[in-house]
């Protein structure tokens, strides 16, 4: 149920230290092929963390025989000295397994701005190569954890082939800017035009409509690495869909493992006049924190919601808008419509609905609650 | 020292019993000429309230010979029967004091998506109306107040001639979207094209700067009122400075009541490329709620800072940048510079430099931290 059910994959994951707990942090993921086929999707912000600065350039080629990662430290803003311990831990997994370094992609999670231990980040690159196996994806997910409570993981089954992933990111909560890492793991034999366009598709879908706090990471990645070891060549189209799938599948469980946030949001932005207008509309609801909040005091104020949506160029008329929550429109025509008491958000899942009335595309993007928990860790993580 | 220190203003404020807590809730500001000059600039929120899109008719000749203003209720999201209310009190408020309706200004806060109670409303404006003074500007100041825990005032003397100005809103814990009203009155005898200009300039480099929690209200005014009492023409320059200056002092005392915030937060953004720029970065870091909750956490955390502005599409180099909290450089180079622990943000005023390295140009945005107090506030609100 992880990133080696498909054919082709060994992995690993082991504690080296990184990680004041004791707990596993480096994790190693290997592709013996036939293919080396690979895909990559990387944080926009553009101070970025070393380790997508160096996975960028193996990227280049659309290809990647390993992956390795590390919690307990982003190795972000670390400068020249950082990036050359990305470098070594790249030329190290390239040595152990003989092929070039170049084909290492690198992922870091933890703290930045601050300098992450070499020395034991390749103790434990050399622990993993040694204890690489088929069975090795769940202590491979569990290494990459860091505020998350478990670990993510997905299986999809296509027509004689697999898809396997896993991911890390504790939601709103997660540290360090909530860096999210995927790693996607098939056997399918595809080309790189294919899987980069897969990848591209189902990540715009499913993770970057997942605004846990308006925040943009330094580190994230999602890397889609594909073995080609079940010799079948899907159709792109059932591919993309098969993926979407995995990445909606990981995203939820992101999601739902905001620690301490005590809702999960669906926004569902409909009748826009175009899918972007809905997609902004969506967003800016999503980072309201006078929206955030009120979701957390369980009270559907809605007019935090109009006054977000009001904040954006999207078409649509103020006096036209409803607003549901949980399938109750509360506002109608810009105004009060249900009595907001009886929204009931007691529970856990809470479904916001605007319709801006101004076309026939939607879209949908999911945040949490802001919550003390969030202003909690958020403020006590690094002293 | 008050909207009523220049000469030809009189003011009132009463309790109308829109606030339960049974405080002064209805405030009237004329101006008895005999100029009546006004400018305003109004919240840029599409969806707003319906005191705003009256008074941005009012505005359209740039004049008004009085505004009426009242906290309990913000009168947004309500429909044609709230834009009848706010039209009813300004026909009031002329019908009391002997003008036409298209010369009174209504503004209004509180929550939003409520109906205000027009009776209450209109007993209000008569008991204010029978109440204005020359004295009353106090009065006044305090019946717009909602989560304030004082009114702000000021008063700027020019050569011969006077500013005086009173505002509401209590920083990022303001209720209703941290409605800001202000009402800025002046005995200049100034033109309306002078005074538009003169107030567009002093907003935009004070309350314009000051972002508090991301979040665009409904009802934000900032009225200009100039009754040219003084006789006094001044220079159209020396105007816009002493008015920027009033606006400036306003400010922050809305910045310095954040009630529940610890930190006044200023964020200077230095050799910038453009003033957009240094103002886009500003703003992101000002929005962003990591960095907000390390300021709480007293953690000057450098790296959200850099994350924040990675995120903008400003001139600047990565690895150029260097970020100080209270004048200590713990970043340089987009690498750890000073330790961070010589850094103490104990006290309630933090200054963050950002050095872009980029250009010659720079500005400041004021903002606050994101606290416990903030998310208790907002989150039981309305509830």
């Amino acid at each position: 149920m992880t990133v080696t059910t498909p054919r082709g994959f060994r992995a690993a994951g082991v504690a080296a230290g990184l990680k004041s707990s004791g707990k596993p942090d480096v994790a190693l993921v290997v592709n013996d092929g036939p293919s080396d086929v690979a895909a990559a999707v990387f944080t926009t912000n553009r101070c970025k963390a070393n380790p997508v600065l160096w996975s960028e350039q193996v990227m280049a080629d659309r290809s990647a025989r390993a992956v390795v990662l590390n919690s307990g430290g982003a190795n972000c803003y670390t400068g020249p000295a950082g990036f050359q311990t990305t470098h070594a831990s790249a030329e190290l997994v390239a040595q152990q397994l003989g092929f070039g370094a170049i084909d290492v992609v690198v992922c870091s999670t933890g703290l930045i701005g601050e300098t992450l231990d070499r020395d034991a980040l390749n103790a434990g690159i050399e622990a993993a190569a040694a204890k690489l196996s088929a069975d090795g994806g769940v202590s491979a997910a569990e290494a990459i954890m860091t505020t998350d409570t478990h670990s993510k993981q997905v299986v999809r089954e296509g027509r004689g082939y697999t898809i396997g992933g896993m991911a890390k990111g504790a939601g709103m909560l997660a540290p360090a800017l909530a860096t999210m890492l995927v790693v996607v793991t098939t056997d399918a034999a595809i080309d790189a035009e294919t899987a980069d366009r897969a990848l591209r598709t189902a990540t715009r879908e499913t993770f970057d409509r997942l605004d846990s706090d308006g925040c943009m990471s330094t580190n994230d990645t999602v890397l889609l690495m594909c073995s080609g070891a079940s010799g079948e060549t899907p159709d792109a189209d059932e591919f993309t869909s098969l993926l979407t799938e995995a990445c909606h599948d990981l995203a939820q469980q992101l999601l739902r493992d905001a620690e301490g946030s005590e809702h999960d949001i669906e926004i569902q932005v409909v009748n826009a006049a175009t899918e972007d207008d809905a997609l902004v509309v969506g967003r800016a609801i999503a980072r309201s924190n006078l929206f955030k909040t009120a979701v957390y005091g369980k009270d559907p104020n809605w007019g935090r919601i109009l006054a977000a949506v009001g904040t954006t160029d999207a078409v649509f008329e103020p006096s036209a808008l409803d607003v549901a929550f949980n399938g109750v429109w509360i506002c109608r025509g810009g105004e009060p419509g249900e009595p907001r008491d009886t929204v009931d958000l007691s529970g856990r899942e809470v479904t916001v609905t605007v319709d801006l009335k101004a076309g026939r595309q939607s879209a949908t993007i999911w945040t949490n609650d802001l919550t003390h928990a969030y202003v909690h860790e958020n403020s006590a993580y690094s002293t």
